[in-house]
């Protein structure tokens, strides 16, 4: 396993790949791996010749009051995962190689930008996709793998390579959960004892209200007062919301009708916010 | 000469180029093809074993009450020129096929698209990228060939190749003029008689400048009014601006000292609006 730190190194790599016919999956993280981005990796192993981890802790994708500067980050560990994962290159820039002086060129996407996560944090998609399309031009993959637990990020990056033409196959891995239901994710370790165990409200609430609809609840109002009754007793500092999306459009849909719904929650425990989401089918 | 009509198919070409390397050089243009042009097609020819010429009327790149409906086009005169200047394939999407239901997905670089041309067409710059960037990954050429004539354009797509690390090179070619020095353009069919003499006075101001400046002028001011007053006899609907920036930032200078000077001009003859620079050496 090699560990690549300039963009000019791993453009050269990628470029001596794919011209030795090896098929180039990516996995873009920010590092501090967990069970999560294993999954990932595995799922990018079975659909590619070389696996190539990225590790950058993005700070366009920050703003100014967000962890930035807290955000877990340990290499040595995440080095040993990556190795046992069978990961050929990780790509590990600094700051300044990403975004040296002058910087100014951003992707955005209008739209489905605006709503949810994106209200709550105006810049963090136009930093995710931005660093993620610097991604795929400095190591050209033919596969990228993304984690369903950041659902908003996925339609975006989905919609981000359909509307720019990158000739890239988007793959999904399903949210990796601990044994209570929490959904794995770096900011975890911000969680005091007790709200580590009130975080689990997140899971708990979405699946009762799987459970609803596959009864056949189709009141709206029904299931979102499941949700906020489950949430509320586990006394969360925030429910920044509770939503129901088309999954096709990122759009709140206003009832229960044909189609899947992907019900989408954040919420604050102690001063960790915390995102999860579950994807419904309706029969 | 092959014409392509769709991104797979374009998309597909170009990997088979890629792959049994050779090299691919692009001119992005939207037709109605000039001297400037076929230029710009003879200088990708000698850096480029496959030259691919683009043929697209960029909707997102024209503002509400801008040309874009009456834009020159005249495809079969194109096609004679692009197999005169030994262009392998022509891409010329549709609309629909570049800008499907749903599109939202933009590149902006944000500093530089504000001023001069940014700030009379505000959306501009963010299609002329986005356009460009889609390009790009439907052709994944080595090299690309711009036009100095649209020195802001060049510069942003400098900066976007820069700041999302496409592994292009970019080329520039310098302004094709008329007999009496008016920049080629495609909109230059839109000039009545006597606009058309009267459009001359950009360059003959521009040179007059360079004169000056050559001869060890130092004042901005009069460089100034020596443009103004070429351009002010000759009519102008509108001076739009007359600008003097730092080449290498974009950024408007305010003294001529060290370094070379370019020289922006935008004005209207009648309702076309036309523009023209230079590129002075101070020594």
């Amino acid at each position: 396993m090699e560990i690549l730190r300039t963009v000019r190194e791993m453009q050269a790599r990628a470029e001596q790949f794919r011209l030795s016919g090896k098929r180039i999956g990516v996995v873009p993280t920010m590092g501090a791996l967990h069970e999560g981005h294993t999954s990932l990796l595995s799922l990018a192993r079975t659909r590619s010749d070389v696996v190539i981890l990225t590790i950058f802790v993005n700070p366009t994708q920050f703003g100014p009051n967000e962890d930035y500067r807290r955000y877990p980050r340990d290499f040595e560990r995440d080095e040993k995962l990556a190795r046992e994962a069978g990961v050929d290159s990780i790509f590990r820039p600094d700051v300044e190689e990403m975004y040296p002086d002058g910087f100014q060129t951003y992707v955005v996407t209008e739209e489905v930008a605006q709503t949810f996560e994106g209200k709550i944090r105006p810049t963090h998609f136009r930093g995710v996709a931005t660093v993620v399309a610097k991604l795929f031009h400095i190591i050209r993959p033919h596969v990228a793998v993304f984690g369903q637990k950041d659902a908003q990020q996925l339609f975006i990056i989905r919609a981000m390579v359909r509307d720019l033409n990158f000739d890239i196959e988007l793959l999904t891995a399903p949210i990796v959960r601990e044994s209570d239901g929490l959904a794995r994710s770096s900011r975890n370790v911000y969680l005091g004892e007790l709200e580590r165990l009130n975080a689990s409200s997140l899971y708990r609430s979405l699946a009762g209200a799987g459970e609803l609809i596959g009864k056949g609840e189709r009141d709206l109002r029904v299931v979102r007062d499941s949700i906020l009754a489950t949430l509320a007793a586990a006394s969360p500092t925030l429910i920044d919301y509770v939503a129901f999306v088309d999954p096709a459009t990122f759009r709140e849909i206003d009832s229960l009708r044909g189609g899947d719904v992907l019900i989408l929650l954040a919420a604050r425990f102690g001063t960790t916010r915390l995102i999860d989401n579950l994807l419904v089918p309706l029969r």
